[in-house]
């Protein structure tokens, strides 16, 4: 029953990924997760979002990633999502993608600075990058050490504060409340990296933004005192 | 009657902000006046577009700010847009997006520079740059003070000649005649960013036009002299 | 009655501009002459695409720009089409816009090269770009001096081998055996004016193909040895 | 009958060209080969892809390019394909663009390189690059000889590791095990050259990724030892 809401919630996810603009062919993929019974409902590997149904969906043990439901082979990147989801107790969503620009600056191995206050309303800080792999964490147990390096990265900071990260040479990771809060954060992502790109550009030299109104911007948005919105 | 006209005018132009590709999300506000009855119509905060009808858009008092009427919260930014709707007597509606390549310039923190004659055609030299705020400015009444440095930044200079200023580290304010001429502003200005930002690339040394092409392509589409169009 | 035709020919074209993106709001006109005729027919100025029909469009006198039939006044760009007819007699159709890429190119005062087989596809030689304008040429006859720049600047080359052309601090004008031919090849040069602008980002040293390639494919396209499609 | 459905395949993968966004105008070719009748259909020169139908395939001779088969005039680029059928005895059909990204590179005389698992996902190591034509070899036989100076450059590479190269001055070629596959790896050439170019304005002194992580991307989707999808 709560796993049938889930298997749907993350299929209109994952179907979401493609109206957002954010996946290319078949490279992108949502999660959701049952914190009470311990299951995370992922999208199938290498699977075509045309006809993408909740019932493709694949369902696997948070403890151990064994597949406890569906006829489907779960995405490849599943181990990274469990890392992330046993770290980051505060989040219902994940998401992988690779988008555009959020690549670029993963494959240029550079954080994303707060370059402005579309930047600030959603990121209490740069998104960061992780480290490169090593070899030896590239060649066994790949996946799980791609999201070991994002916790590493991570430092213990906020989930809410930090909503996405950039995996050097690879693409950005998102999460969120829900998948689809994660996707939310996915596609603001994208168009922040894309703002950034572009005003590097325009000024090779900029300097982020003061950390006044770095916290004036997220904390009007999010939090306790925030007045964006209409509230909740 | 008169306040439901101006409700059904700026929800339409909100609702154009989208057709013209220049929100993303719900980063975007318009608002329009009714001077003889000193009330300021503003789309709702962070609320989205689909669905959105006159009935939800906000009646504030010019004077003080006050909710006149509508079940809902202002736009965050309504502050801002009285500042300017007190300072600039000739105006009749605001925009403020997050439009791509606005932003871009306002947070390399550069004005526009008159770059050929599609900018020329829209404003009367360079589209200006305000500072960035000072921390009080920011801590406090921040909103109105954002209002306030555009004003400080226009120092005097005529509305129609100048319909659209960046706000440093934000993004792009533009004004008009109307609410609806003030998004055909936002939509020119995003366009006019795009092509110069392309062009300092092509050519880093870019000098402006000369003031001879820039009156002679402002001046004949606006103002008395005006030969560009139909006639009024 | 053949004046009929070439009107719903000249209106056809206009609209194409827009169905292959080369117009923003209503920048841009299309012509065509009938040469027997003495007769041009083009877009009237400042009129929106919406709703355009053939008895829109003006028709002037080739000799003197007089109007001779039509109830809206023509593009104010009217003297620098007819410039252009007087001088190059082989051509059918003539196009101005203010396409994004073209117009960066002019903006920056560059001519286009050919940097690859796509551009000796279209033009025999680089996009030429004109020189800018005097304050004296801006003041008086403006837009009867952008065609004899354009002229001056072509100095005598064949229309066929070079199909457009960029006004230095404006935009582009492009012309073929037909308004729609014309239209074609603004469609052209604008794919060919992005190309090239991505090309020297990614190689700022960037030489001009071979003058035998670029002889190869122009000359497999056009003219008496043409091979390429399927014969006349 | 193998024929009829080789014609429709590659008729099918042409008008791919056009959803995919690879072809403006009509600057792009799909050919597939039926390897034991040693036939190749391939799309007629320079005809629009609107209305395009099978029946407007060309038949030629592996041989000798003789035309077997069709009313029309196959492809000008019809003797390079027949090159690349005859060192590529693994590959069932083959694209050529002149798509946005790809080309420039081209243009740029760059071969790609694999700055991120987007790119090893796709061809184990950088898009190659050919050397410019010699005049001689452009003069004579012109397209033959773009076939060979790409099988010069592949220099015996398995063309499943190599799915695409880029021709110097000119464009892609991309191959595939049927012209449906081909066009896939041309659509995915597109993307990795965008995101390459974009990543390396973002970090001009961008290093390829390390072997490791080139290996461990390509064979986890590609060989005997793939876990990427959902199996064979």
């Amino acid at each position: 029953m709560m796993l049938d809401e889930l298997r749907e919630e993350v299929c209109r996810a994952n179907l979401r990924l493609v109206a957002e603009g954010l996946v290319f062919m078949t490279w992108g993929n949502v999660s959701g997760i049952d914190r009470a019974g311990g299951r995370v409902v992922i999208k199938p590997s290498g699977v075509p979002y045309e006809g993408m149904a909740p019932e493709h969906m694949v369902v696997v043990s948070l403890e151990d990633g064994r597949v406890v439901d569906g006829g489907l082979r779960p995405s490849s990147d599943t181990p990274t999502h469990l890392e992330l989801y046993r770290a980051l107790s505060s989040i219902g969503g994940i998401v992988h993608t690779h988008s555009l620009h959020a690549t670029c600056w993963a494959q240029a191995r550079r954080a994303i600075p707060a370059l402005g206050t579309t930047h600030a309303d959603f990121c209490h800080g740069p998104v960061p990058i992780t480290r490169p792999l090593r070899d030896e964490e590239i060649r066994q147990d790949y996946e799980a050490n791609t999201g070991r390096v994002i916790v590493e990265t991570l430092a213990g900071a906020e989930a809410a504060h930090v909503p996405a990260i950039l995996v050097a040479e690879h693409g950005p990771f998102a999460w969120g409340r829900s998948s689809d809060d994660a996707v939310t954060h996915a596609a603001v992502l994208e168009k922040i990296a894309e703002m950034a790109a572009l005003t590097v550009r325009l000024q090779p030299h900029e300097q982020p933004i003061s950390p006044t109104l770095l916290d004036k911007h997220f904390l009007r948005k999010h939090g306790p005192g925030a007045y964006y919105g209409q509230g909740r």
